[in-house]
């Protein structure tokens, strides 16, 4: 026996039990929500040409992706993030549309990073694009409807964090800085080195009011006053309309009554990303990893064609389930199953209970008894499955009601719960 | 702009629309009936070490699979099927368990053929399997659940052709042939080459009786007449017991009151296949291919260390979906979104609506209105996008509720719908 036979290959898993339960009632909440919010469901291929994920389109670094090749040696590339594969569908199937488009979907995505810290290759993802509209509305519209998913999902101690990468950008432009430099100091603040990053700006030639602006990314994340003194430290349009938006997108987040779960991080920038305004990410208790991901990406249509402002979002539903684990919260599974046992010579009847069980919503595991097998192993096994109960035929017309929890027996007619 | 930025990889589609409207609540009603046949959800990862789909394991020759490489070199592939999947999964998590198991699981399929005929290299795939639980009626509720879950869609000219393999094994043992010519048999019976047949069977050193069950292939589908005629064409045990064993399949489903759905075929003998006892498909009118595939594959799990009967099927969710569209059935979607649309200085109470709304179930597209549309757009807009309405803010506490079918406007009070 290879013993390798039974392993699923590095990074990626097996999900059975009551884990898929509750991951397939999550995910089903969040749908849900995503349809109060009606947005409609599109589905794309797990894997596409490689130009699809291509430089600044995709999340993942060429290296990071699995690839592989076609009848016609085209290289094809499971897929690392959903947003460029909707990107493409919204220019090819909408591309005359001018007003806003909301798609969603729910998929797998695959990254085939080096492994560490026990990270999935292959990871759910649930998300939400709305398309056609650069208004501070839409992002607070994204931003409220992940909100409301996570709270559909029980969650209550989470935070979205929201950033706006043109604030930075302004700040570098004011400065004068090439890319060279903003990358190096992108890096800096991404990694939260901030001896380094101050060390790196006492050697470039900017005024100290630059200086102090770039150094003051240490502290720029907080609340409404963290805003006010970013503010403060610039004195370019860009940087300040960044903050009057952001601004803007928490006054339309308290109308929805959703300020509580909101913090602002000017620091939040990618590296890898399409992102051109606001970015979010949500955190909670119980993984360190962001349980959402998203943001403006008002120039990634265009590259498909399409000229179309567009935010988005990812819900990162393996991260989700552990920390709604972690935090144990309750998600409610159904464990009303009914075993049925029958003999062979009650087989008849037993089917026409189970139909008429199964007619009216019962959940109906039906088990012809082995002679291998006592009635009680069956019992035991239906206390280990979560079933609720065994009825057992014990003649054509007569059924012991056996409890899983003491093995109490009561005798029923058949007659009386058809 | 590159076109071919738009397309998707051969063999591989976008689902948008109304298309993935119902094919969502399709596979969410066949998903139904399987939780009420206590089928409990398995998700496995959609590519695996290559061995897991090698040789008599899968169902797919090697030259038809996706492959790739982990950072250590071994050979992944994108599954062609989920049954091996399933079997690693048991024999890894329930390898103690001796009582019936039944898992069910969705996913998506892939097979790298070479393209023919328009069919899709990525299929949607939803089954289960009962493993542990060797007996007819085990084979009997595998074909009940199937033919459940298709009733379940709407669809009602569909037929079950069930076969048992063990009636051509057995004749062949009968015969006293070898590998070589039962393989050479098995491919002109399936490729339904009956003149082939007869001059391959006419030139081997066989009884004349062998030689007319042979040949009595090109006629063994129909109903329990034929199979009587099966009967009377051999004399071994192992044939003999393949007609009891279909006859007690069929008297069970008799009890489900599911004859009706039910047709047999002793011809049906795939050649790339783990299948032991029964198989069985489902046609329809609409798709030249089967909508279901199953069987008994009481040897694959033992080759993953785990020695255990077993029945199962797949739905081939694209087909399926393309003989419910043929057959013209209604498949009920919700087309009950809203559209509330507002100006900049209504944001606050449309937001307040809208929640308001959505907390009572309501579906809602909240937009905010763009300068560079006028009402007018929007309202086509709602019509072409199937929303059953639009509310326009025309004051903070004034709404105009206008209808998509004829323009007509009622203006009514922010205070009578919240």
């Amino acid at each position: 026996m290879n013993d390798k036979l039974l392993h699923t290959p590095d990074g990626v898993r097996d999900i059975y039990g009551s884990e898929c339960k509750k991951k397939l009632k999550i995910i089903d909440k969040i749908h849900h929500v995503l349809e109060l919010y009606s947005y409609q469901d599109i589905e794309t291929p797990c894997f596409e040409y490689f130009n699809i994920f291509n430089m600044d389109k995709g999340s993942a670094p060429s290296n990071e992706m699995y690839k592989f090749f076609d009848r016609n040696n085209n290289t094809l590339v499971l897929r690392p993030d959903l947003t460029p594969s909707v990107a493409r569908c919204v220019a090819k199937y909408y591309a005359d549309e001018e007003l806003p488009i909301r798609l969603c979907y729910k998929g797998n995505t695959f990254n085939n990073a080096p492994l560490h810290q026990g990270k999935l290759n292959e990871c759910t993802q649930i998300g939400g694009e709305l398309i056609n509209d650069d208004s501070s509305a839409a992002d607070a519209e994204a931003i409220a409807c992940v909100i409301s998913c996570l709270v559909a999902t029980g969650l209550e101690e989470f935070q979205i964090e929201i950033g706006e990468i043109e604030y930075f950008k302004g700040l570098i432009e004011e400065a004068g800085l090439d890319l060279e430099t903003e990358n190096k100091i992108r890096e800096y603040i991404q990694l939260k080195n901030f001896f380094g990053l101050s060390e790196f700006i006492s050697g470039l030639a900017i005024s100290d009011a630059m200086k102090l602006a770039f150094n003051s990314f240490e502290n720029l994340f907080g609340g409404l006053d963290m805003l006010e003194r970013a503010r403060g430290l610039v004195s370019n349009n860009r940087s300040i309309e960044a903050i009057d938006r952001i601004t803007k997108v928490y006054n339309a987040l308290k109308s929805y009554g959703y300020e509580k779960y909101v913090g602002f991080d000017l620091g939040m920038l990618n590296r890898y990303n399409y992102y051109t305004g606001i970015v979010f990410r949500g955190y909670t208790y119980g993984t360190g990893d962001a349980i959402v991901k998203g943001g403006r990406y008002n120039n990634l249509l265009s590259q498909f064609g399409k000229d179309a402002a567009s935010v988005g979002f990812a819900i990162y539903v393996d991260e989700l389930m552990m920390a709604i684990s972690r935090n144990k919260i309750n998600v409610e599974v159904d464990y009303s199953n009914i075993l049925v046992l029958y003999d062979i010579e009650y087989q008849g009847n037993a089917i026409k209970l189970t139909t008429s069980l199964r007619s009216k919503g019962k959940k109906i595991e039906l088990i012809r008894k082995s002679t291998k097998h006592a009635v009680e192993d069956y019992v035991e096994y239906a206390r280990k499955m979560h079933l609720s109960g065994v009825y057992h035929f014990t003649s054509p017309l007569d059924i012991d009601v056996i409890s899983v929890i003491d093995n109490a027996k009561e005798t029923i007619k058949l007659g009386d719960i058809m």
